[in-house]
């Protein structure tokens, strides 16, 4: 059997801090257009797909962090991106920065959407794995506030059934942790969709810079692998108000192996079809969890947040 | 700073089932003088180093299953290696089938022992992730019955302080299951030793029978990184009663890079000199856990065995 979704990785280069939503928006569109004229059911467009990459600046007026949020989605500004979807009859994924009131209080989260394609949004994900760090730190080349201008998102990691599948979203540095992947494993999850972006330099360890690219597709590929799903990686690339971040988007097989691979700087689209059945032959045999799983051995992986050494 | 440690992984090619154990030996014992002349603080054997890989065959009569097995360690065999590596001031990791009274009653575990300099078991693993099946299926042109042979392993992951560091140990089909290297990320583990042996042909999924190499060093490779550890992975490789078994043993380095590589499909030491320092880099700061794991979002792994879809 095969169940293909056609999917298109929207990579994005770099959005300068004077680019309006409008223009970013525009460009979006560009590439969906692409996408639907490649046959895709789906478009996935990176992390904080909206703006410039605001969490490399100390801010201190509340007013100004806030501009990089959205209050509404759709809003003004990302409407035509609904409106042009449904028309196109084409699903989207996207990343945004997330303004909301709550519990009587304002939220910011690093959150992604999914959309299907008569543009009704049927799932959402809010980023677990915040990266960086809470206060200023000058002596970095940048900063990485992730910690200082979200929150750790409060819906888990949900699964949603849609295009034909089983799919979730994660985000930037959520990859790198193997707990996300395979809490969206033991949800079936067929397709994992994932924006990121990832400065080439880490100012606390400067020493494994070289390896950056390596490391995204090292932990995209065993994700995808070790859970049995296809992993679809979007990077915002490119130097970005003077700070070079990694680009190797990436439409990755369950057997971990890379379907497709972005081979620019700049907004490209790379596209796959994807057989969701192809997720079968890992899921029911090597990663039958319900056969080979031993979950009273992973307590510490609950029980546990650091690391604690043996006497 | 650094705090070198010398492994050398000691690959094995096939054992035959004519093969004794004191012929046996005398292979490790040349592998170790081959380590102790490569200035090896600690040697590496694979899993069930001392016999063919048994669990191929379908066996009835409990007394021939447990011909495979050790009653002592040392026993009378495997004392030689004992005595040999306290002479020669050398550590050594074996893997052995384990037969012992436990709690009133006869237990068999895939085991592997941690030996240190002075040839005193510093520390014991029990293999938990259990591969293949429980009873005879004669569609596969071999039988791949751990789940008959062995029970889980009762000793969870535990890591050991040994050679100036922290070591943990692995066995075989652990090292595609993220949540073993994560028990042990979450003792500090700075090396994690790791025999196997893998057939190249799959039965249930024999169209992924070409990336048993590739899916080998993507695990380990990930594994390390994300706990931020060295990792020696050891084959018993080649055509082993008729079974090709893939070789690739690697030491891998926290950085996921592979340091070292076998190139034979047969006995051969490969070695480096590992700086467990090296894990530093990692362990404070992108995979520094106290700071950045949310255990509160990683519930279903403990609380779910097999996956269960969203509705």
């Amino acid at each position: 059997m095969t169940r293909i979704v056609t999917v298109g990785a929207a990579q994005l280069g770099p959005i300068s801090r004077s680019e309006s939503r409008q223009q970013v928006v525009r460009r979006l569109l560009e590439l969906m257009h692409q996408a639907k004229a490649a046959g895709c059911d789906l478009i996935v467009y990176p992390e904080l797909a909206l703006t410039t990459f605001f969490p490399r600046w100390y801010m201190e007026d509340q007013a100004e962090i806030d501009l990089f949020f959205e209050r509404e989605m759709p809003g003004a500004a990302t409407r035509p991106l609904f409106d042009e979807a449904a028309k196109l009859g084409i699903g989207f994924c996207l990343g945004y920065a997330e303004l909301i009131e709550e519990s009587g209080r304002t939220n910011r989260f690093n959150a992604t959407i999914l959309v299907d394609k008569q543009a009704r949004a049927v799932g959402k994900y809010r980023k677990v794995h915040l990266p960086g760090h809470a206060e200023h730190e000058p002596w970095r080349a940048f900063q990485h506030l992730e910690k200082r201008y979200f929150e750790i998102g409060n819906l888990g990691f949900p699964a949603y059934r849609v295009f034909d599948g089983i799919f979730g979203m994660l985000i930037c540095n959520d990859r790198r942790w193997p707990e996300a992947y395979r809490v969206l494993g033991l949800q079936g999850a067929e397709m994992i969709l994932l924006g990121y972006n990832t400065p080439v330099h880490n100012p606390p360890s400067p020493e494994h810079d070289n390896l950056a690219n390596f490391h995204n597709h090292l932990v995209m590929q065993s994700g995808a692998y070790q859970n049995g799903s296809w992993v679809v990686g979007v990077a915002k690339c490119g130097k970005e108000e003077g700070v070079e971040q990694i680009a190797g988007s990436a439409i990755i097989a369950p057997s971990g192996e890379i379907a497709a691979a972005a081979v620019t700087q700049g907004d490209e689209l790379i596209v796959a079809r994807c057989d969701l059945d192809l997720t079968r032959s890992y899921k029911t045999t090597i990663f039958n969890f319900a056969q080979h799983r031993v979950p009273e051995a992973y307590r510490p992986i609950v029980e546990r947040k650091g690391a604690v050494p043996p006497p």
